[in-house]
């Protein structure tokens, strides 16, 4: 494998999870395969667990981590072909990840959309420039449209929890205050769409994510309805994709309640605002997997790593 | 050991100092004991030497550290329980701390008082929601009401550095122009008084630490009184504690002169400001001890970190 | 070698040249000359290059590397002697270089020129503040005035790129919408004048560097006369050095373009802003040397740190 910037990286889902638990039932089982060898953490925004688990991957691995905040450590990165440089940024993209390049055996990059200008969101233009001009393996740490080391993540989580051959998954939007991205929802529906799962959506209306994306998988507009018989319900905010980046007049009913969600096990990739998105109640129950998910992220991230190095 | 989050942590001062000047004559005897272990460091304020020396100890131990400064790398952490989170606090410590165990042995937190809220403070909320809501041993690296790696490496100094069998040790206010925490006074004054010393603690009035810290200790308001046959001086601005986080008016006569404490030696945990804390004469002289507590900062560190791995 | 902080340090530029061809062909050669030995990395400014692979140097030879962004993780740092330190700095780097030398067996440093006292700048008071009171050795990662890894690289890169014995090199002004430092410019001239090669530097009147430094190295105020039979042409963009910091009005003629430079090998420290110091013909294409510039810089780090290694 090349890069891993997409759930459609992945060839196959369930040899790909199967890996996954082994090596998180030894994790240290391949400590000599990143011997000597650098992974750069190229930060463009802010990370808890992104941050830990990839490092923590990288040292299971015996890699070397090095984390950068280009914001504050670094300068402003230019992205435009051609552009006269006499503004904000001081260096291209093509010199930067030549650069790293040059210090690193895989680069991983996070860089969130802006949520103002579709077009350039969709067109991936940070986290492509990167495999573009970079010369060495790109892993994405959630870019504008996806974030697939957390859709992994929740592959190998739903794999590990379910009782049953074919569960029935929901992922449903809920409630914030702030304007999110469409990565973590994006990248969950797609890995859904490689398992062997009864996967529906259910967000308000306006709040459909791209058709691209959701394909013939179910949308509801009645969250009660889309809940009956859920196995595992995923949450995850996100601003209208229709009316790019808004947030829409929605009353606050659709926040996930011990009530709404019965028995099936909850799914968050956190940072999660407790009583907006979901309240108290779900998060301290035993149906709460959201801290087995972000262990779990240490390892999605120790398999894409270690299939990378195998390919070096 | 589980958690190191206070001087009340240590159960015999005695034989951890021996431990430590062992480990001081020879840092690397336990370099396996760490191994494939990480160490999380989370910074919620500023550090030179904690973070360093730290950082320096896991690595004599064998251990993987991973340095994260909360504020700006992650998100505004909830700490209130039941919390409706739709203002500026994006993760709550329920989830912050338990993630963090997915990826980390041990967890150092430094995250110092607001200075305006005194039963807040009193509460240590936050050092105490790690202790809480993680999985795994917690460490402080100064925390609202305490500094107890400091007062360990204190302990160390004061041992290394006495030619008699019970030293006078006075602990002296100082003057400061900002607001400064209470944390290095008190876990001094708990550290001295679990050692064979002739201990005293002079500030002006208005000054007094807390009486539940002070307890017997005598406290003396004048202190040229106070550093009478001193063989050791420690001295530590803090702001008002019964006027909470008020700066007093009081004249600069407490500033630490070489006049004023003749032989004794000068202790402080730094950072330190010259000509307004102390000055230059006694910095700059053989009396002064504060680059050697800066160097036991590590084999203070790493006697912890010791101690909690051998129990993990 | 006790401390690099400048050219001047270099004792034989062929003998060390020769030796970073040995590291980069062999660059794990000798990693357990700084097996539990750390290295502390101090920014005061931004860094993409230095800091990455500074630290790769230092993991190839086995070291531990620490990094720290002095302003924003530490305290604001004094320098003046004498100081009543009842302003914004909180530490003395008396105190600072000591305590950071307790934890780091050498210590690097960048720290930038103010641009507006040329007399404090050329005094070079944060750099030699380190050297002085560091108890460990000192390397310059960028100072006021000097550049001495970028300087070591760049006579490295002529080296392995020339096809004759004595090439021409250029070391030609550029424009640019910000003050910059002479840091650079200033060691590619020392570094030039130790070599063997025909060398010269263009730029506008009023840019002259420092006679200090140009001594008798021929100055060109017509750059396509320096260019004639140019083998190399080195840019990089300085504020004025006689009106002190200024950037002096000069039309944009200066720009390196194909036209001029024809097949001449084109260098740059990075990072460079495109179609504003060169037009993006010449780094597009082969005559650009610049990623080759960047991968040099970590045989460079690790050839002065294995140095100071082997003098420990």
């Amino acid at each position: 494998m090349k890069n891993y910037t997409s759930i459609n990286d992945i060839d196959n889902i369930n040899s790909w999870i199967e890996e996954a638990k082994k090596i998180k039932a030894n994790p240290l089982a391949n400590k000599g395969l990143g011997k000597d060898k650098t992974l750069g953490l190229l930060f463009f925004n802010s990370s808890l667990r992104t941050r830990l688990s990839t490092q923590k991957a990288a040292l299971n691995l015996g890699m070397n981590p090095i984390v950068m905040n280009v914001s504050g450590d670094a300068w402003g990165i230019e992205f435009g072909d051609g552009t006269v440089m006499n503004g904000n940024t001081a260096e291209h993209i093509k010199e930067a990840a030549a650069v790293v390049s040059q210090y690193c055996d895989i680069i991983a990059v996070r860089a969130f959309p802006s949520l103002t200008d579709k077009e350039k969101d969709e067109s991936e233009h940070v986290l492509k420039s990167f495999v573009k001009f970079a010369s060495v393996p790109i892993v994405s740490m959630e870019s504008a449209t996806g974030h697939p080391l957390q859709g992994l993540t929740d592959a190998i989580t739903i794999s590990e929890n379910t009782t049953k051959k074919k569960p029935r998954v929901v992922l449903s939007w809920a409630p914030h205050i702030k304007t999110l991205p469409h990565a973590v929802g994006n990248s969950f529906v797609e890995a859904m769409q490689k398992m062997d799962v009864d996967f529906v959506i259910t967000n308000p209306e306006g709040y459909n994510l791209s058709p691209e994306i959701t394909k013939n998988t179910p949308i509801f507009h009645n969250q009660s309805a889309a809940f009956r018989n859920a196995d595992f319900v995923y949450t995850k905010n996100w601003s209208s994709y229709d009316d790019y980046g808004k947030i829409l007049k929605v009353d606050k009913d659709w926040m996930i309640t011990k009530d709404k969600i019965g028995d099936a096990k909850f799914m968050h990739c956190l940072p999660v605002r407790r009583n907006v998105v979901v309240e108290d109640a779900v998060l301290n129950s035993d149906s709460s997997l959201v801290i087995e998910q972000a262990n779990n992220r240490t390892f999605a991230a120790q398999l894409v790593l270690k299939k990378i190095l195998e390919s070096l």
